[in-house]
């Protein structure tokens, strides 16, 4: 499906929202790329980001996945809202094993208050990667707000 | 609900495996109550956390809600099997804003395969707290395997 | 949790809404307890509502925890409002085998324009009653619509 | 994906507990589609399914793209065990208006125990058709027992 932005800085306005998230540093995170409702954002598997079993915790691909879904939800929406995450579901798949993480989000529905996105995450070795995890998010468009900002 | 579980030493258990994740020192998150079907994990909340608008990121929410689910599961668990998160759904109900974070897990039905949980986020600022979000997951047993070890 | 209805005929609104719910008729469910953020469904456990094994389908139970968890967040909105189900996650917990099922559902987090529930799922028999299935929705308020009356 | 199914005869299988399911009778569904790792179920809309607004309600949604969920999981299973939903979420994302309701369902990962996939349902009116919701489900091979049988 194909998006057409209603502000045509989309890119510029979700890189800079992508920049304020401190957690993406945090764990080493990068948005990758940036199209009309659709974004990617991977990280390295580092060994600080394990749970039990020495894979990447569900809790990390689940904030790539959440992030992802919203800037593909906020590339599409007017300059001048906010975006929030109203809520998610995540299945896991297979163990997150593997040197990187990618996390792929689309716009399945957008809409003037809600847009429903789904999002996978693909755990890479060498040239080869496999679906570890996949999201289907509902994310809300409201206006940007004093209380909101940092 | 009361539970009794299995393995009359379930919380050295469920302690054990907590250490071995990572992830929980990465963020800054304690296990601060282990009881039979019952666990909680905090974390304080600090800058290195945030999302754009400085409130606690839903990925790190989700992160200890998710392993306190785990946990609460695995704590009725017997002593031989690995526990891995199926899926979950979380609704972020408020800002998580505050000066900590508490997840609070307890089991809804448990289940020789698998065992539904649900668990709150609360958001402490000094002596108040407000719920920030809900989740509901589903949680299984597996056979304690070699490639699940680290 | 104690909730203040903006609307005094919130009842009223929530029965005159289920009447015009066809379906509601058709699988032979009933509104037994309307309060301010709390509904109850019921229906009989006829053959007509079963999956291959006997027991009462998962999609009629969702219909009915759906239907009492929309009308749970319907009772605290204004008397101008339209309600519409977002979206919501379900788990089955155990065969929904028994004479009578009743759901219960609960607001969670009250909203302008979204409200979150929880409702579970009960299967009677006799003076007994167990746990089938629990959800997890979020729930609109939409401007009551020309174009979305029948 | 293209799925290759444990029994050959998994068609006539699928087939035959979806005539078990009474309530399909009973909502006028009919299984239009069974390939390896993929269902359609399809129904009328008829005025006996509404909600309040006159659109089919979405557990009569849900009641089809969960039984397309389970019967897509079914088809690749080996022919000795039952199935069962564990969990699933559903986002509706338009009115269901139209005179014929779609639920496409396939799977995203095949699995020994459990088994995700995805569904969408689509209203069609002339040959017109729109999505007017998604589901991620959860579903489950349990023995086939004495128990669950009718």
């Amino acid at each position: 499906m194909e998006f057409t932005p209603l502000d045509p800085g989309f890119e510029a306005r979700v890189r800079a929202s992508f920049a304020r998230q401190r957690v993406m540093e945090t764990i080493g995170a990068e948005l990758i790329r940036v199209e009309p409702g659709a974004v990617e954002i991977a990280l390295l598997a580092r060994p600080e980001l394990t749970q039990q079993h020495g894979f990447v915790h569900a809790g990390i691909l689940a904030t790539i996945l959440d992030s992802a879904c919203g800037y593909a939800a906020f590339s599409l929406m007017p300059a001048d809202v906010a975006v929030l995450t109203v809520e998610y579901k995540i299945n896991l798949l297979r163990p997150a094993s593997g040197t990187r993480m990618v996390a792929r989000a689309r716009v399945v529905k957008p809409g003037q208050t809600l847009t429903v996105c789904t999002a996978d995450a693909f755990a890479q070795t060498g040239s080869e990667e496999k679906l570890v995890a996949t999201m289907l998010a509902t994310i809300m468009a409201v206006p940007e707000r004093d209380d909101l900002k940092q």
